[in-house]
């Protein structure tokens, strides 16, 4: 395989909120998205999520608390947590999840994106 | 849980090669670890490993090629692929693992370092 440069898989796509997978180790995936205002309120009910803030800066607004992440920051959402992930400026973000996690969780909708696309 | 702030984790230790655990994501732990000049050629039986680098820039040499990556680039060392990280100027690096893996891999010797120490 070839290594992944981030700023050089980012330049290839534009749509917002659809993850593109960059790497797989073992069965995870790893993830880059673009994200900008407000995504859904979901939660994973079989695995914890990792956001690592690649460029720009994000929140993760949960039930008790709100975290805010910069560039070189990163939090794990606990599986089963309620999230919702925002971003007042077009940020970009790498996730780390379980092959097949679904990124709106058990909350389908319009911001459901198609699974396993690669950049 | 506290967010993880890369920058941060890495002013609290400076001991080469010993990886710090910063966070768990089910089974899986990030580790930060700060490398200079030659690590051992070992390898990994049960897993794949992920190497991102967050300042400098390293080398992974295998078999049959060298990657070379700079800060933003990721690269996954298949498992049971023998390998022998080196930089030649002090890198930082985010390792992805199960939790349980030995640094040294198959190849216990003087750089393996104690397991499932946080910062």
């Amino acid at each position: 395989m070839a290594k992944i440069n981030f700023a050089e898989k980012l330049t290839k796509f534009n749509d917002l909120w659809s993850p593109r997978v960059v790497a797989e180790m073992n069965d995870y995936q790893f993830k880059l998205v673009k994200i900008h205002d407000e995504f859904t309120w979901h939660q994973h009910e079989d695995t914890d999520e990792v956001f690592i803030v690649v460029k720009g800066s994000m929140s993760i607004e949960m039930e008790h608390e709100t975290i805010t992440l910069d560039e070189g920051e990163m939090y794990v959402v606990p599986k089963g947590t309620v999230h919702k992930p925002f971003a007042e400026h077009e940020c970009h973000i790498l996730l780390v999840e379980p092959r097949g996690v679904v990124n709106t969780g058990e909350t389908d909708g319009e911001l459901t994106a198609e699974n396993n696309v690669w950049v």
